[in-house]
């Protein structure tokens, strides 16, 4: 053996059960240098050691990811299966997060497509607490595709957000959300904003009979976030926003877990773009706006429509959608929730795309229809409810 | 007016000062192209609202992003300072993140280049705690660059990577740090591995006089980190690891700002790699290395030295090392920590390019050397003293 004598000649590793789970690359290049990528990956995802000087026994065996599957797929990439032993990722979701695209997120050409997981390692995640089922009968919708839309623009004041909160929920809308730029801001700071949205939306509900809900963003000091979340249900907010990219998928995570709150949380997609904007590298939409929200607890996932302002394609779209619909063990499906691009004469291709399991993030367009906003929004309920 | 009505004509926003902070982008496309695409970052960043719907007063004049330069640059870019109002950032980290970079990381063609802020938010953030001169003090290093290197592999017990941490204090690396792929596993708990190796650290300080540090990796559930950072300072470590990417950069924040911990931290890049690995998009090195490290209050930023395993420029690594040292307001220089590629053949072109106030993190290839890793770390020291 090569090397300065310090580490160990042999090693066993305790605790490894043998179990493994699956990630699928794509990575760039010829044969040879995706193969070697792939190997790569395989080191640098675990024990981050030259091949040649780890330990004989378990590390290399059991520790270091296993090439399960390598095949040459369409335009020049090929498309990798990696397995890891349970217990490198551990129970808690940012090492699992390391060890699916830690270190390799750096490495050009390299893209995470999808995570094929095991029952038992998804049974260590609670998932989404409402999923789809549970959020339908929070707001009373047994069918159709739900409508959303957002309190803006930032520089409203509170009372005027508020109003905007009731005329919205008035008019029909299922959930009604601040926009994801109002934080706490002297414009308007959270406790006030909260308590004086979730008022409105509850004197609309009690006018109109329904059970629209209020969804503040929750966002701010690490250390203070669960305290804001508890403030805003204790205000009156039926659900919360969150942004794992700028709060951590893990502190998304834990405002699910706690029962204390019980509160849906609608993840909005802020931040992490860079993850889907070159195609050679980051993380597939499938993964990164389906399955990593569910394992982190959303409810539901915003990300950019077809035909909105940002440039995703529909097949990117309808990928989104099954990543936050396919079985994904015992975790919930969340709602796949497309942001703009939403208007009455693009509700067939609408449907065609996502069916009813579907939430419709409305922008500031709503404010642009001829027949107002409670002839716009029950022109859009009727179209999506035929 | 077009529009519903329900939105009011004119708006006047409380509590503006009129100060404004820079954000320097890079954006692709010809000169239309550019120029519409800046001014699609002052409407997304701020109001995500259409311009035309905008009720009129204080939102458009004052919260909207403005242009304040607009320049043809090389390679067909173009390069634009952004001016947003010093509210619309408020004073929490997350949402100075959202209002520089969230929703448009979703779009491609925009890159983040440079934050250029105003002494007076600058002051809303304490920075690295120790910075470059604090961490010098701790180790007693006056002057030479500082050695660190990782306990690893990922697969050996609490008591082999204490016997190797003691082998590197005792050879004379100046900070030991966990591998940033050892977290909580069954393998080597994390309670269990601090202690063996804090323990191990200050046995090999007592026997040389030197002041070493061991900085565990601090990774877990959100809601349990500042409580196992405290364990690791309780159980002796020196300092923490941290990946912003993975706990949250506000996590790491937080961290840092805990006058109970005072702990030094050193930050690593996994995850967010993606932010680089593409040109055009996600958020350029001097910004995402440097500046954003600072905010959040790391005292050395790790990142991929040229010539190791990773495909970062020489330039690249300038660029960082500037991040880290340039003038900030108030905020502390931290140490740019380029791990890798650092070898006693490579000394002088490493010195040239980082100068002495730096960190050479050394890889595994550390057991490479003939001399045995007593000699090589004294080769490495005398090589970069002198």
């Amino acid at each position: 053996m090569p090397g300065t004598g310090v580490l160990p000649l042999h090693a066993a590793v305790a605790g490894l059960s043998g179990e493994r789970f699956v990630v699928r690359y794509a990575v760039t290049g010829d044969a040879d240098e995706a193969r070697a990528k792939a190997e790569d990956i395989c080191l640098e995802q675990t024990v981050e050691f030259p091949a040649d000087l780890l330990p004989a026994g378990d590390i290399p065996d059991h520790v270091v990811g296993r090439i399960e599957r390598f095949e040459r797929a369409s335009g020049g990439r090929s498309e990798v299966d990696i397995s890891y032993a349970i217990e490198v990722a551990g129970d808690e979701l940012p090492q699992f997060l390391n060890v699916v695209f830690g270190n390799i997120s750096i490495k050009p050409g390299v893209r995470l497509m999808r995570l094929l997981l095991s029952e038992s390692l998804l049974a260590r995640y609670r998932g989404p607490r409402f999923g789809q089922r549970g959020l339908r009968e929070l707001v009373g919708v047994v069918e159709r595709p739900l409508l959303m839309t957002a309190l803006k623009p930032l520089g409203l004041s509170s009372a005027a957000l508020a109003e905007l909160a009731y005329r919205y929920a008035h008019a029909g809308v299922d959930l009604v959300k601040d926009d994801h730029g109002l934080a706490n801001q002297p414009i308007a700071r959270f406790e006030e904003r909260v308590g004086a949205c979730a008022e409105a939306v509850a004197r609309a509900n009690a006018e109109t009979g329904r059970r629209s809900l209020y969804l503040p963003h929750v966002i701010g000091p690490a250390q203070e976030l669960h305290a804001r979340a508890h403030a805003a249900k204790d205000a009156g907010a039926g659900g919360l926003l969150v942004c794992p990219g700028l709060v951590g998928f893990d502190t998304m995570r834990s405002l699910a877990d706690d029962d204390a709150l019980g509160l849906p949380l609608v993840s909005h997609p802020a931040w992490y773009g860079s993850f889907v904007t070159s195609p050679e590298q980051g993380i597939a939409h499938y993964a990164l706006y389906g399955q990593l929200q569910r394992l982190a607890g959303a409810d539901a996932s915003i990300f950019p429509n077809v035909g909105g302002r940002f440039s995703f394609s529909a097949q990117e779209c309808r990928e989104i959608a099954a990543g936050c619909r396919d079985p994904f063990g015992p975790l919930a499906p969340a709602f796949p929730t497309p942001g703009g691009g939403m208007q009455l004469d693009g509700v067939a291709h609408m449907r065609a795309l996502y069916g009813d399991d579907v939430i419709y993030l409305l922008g500031g367009g709503l404010h642009r229809g001829l027949e107002g906003l409670d002839g716009t929004v029950r022109n859009l309920l009727e179209a999506i409810a035929s």
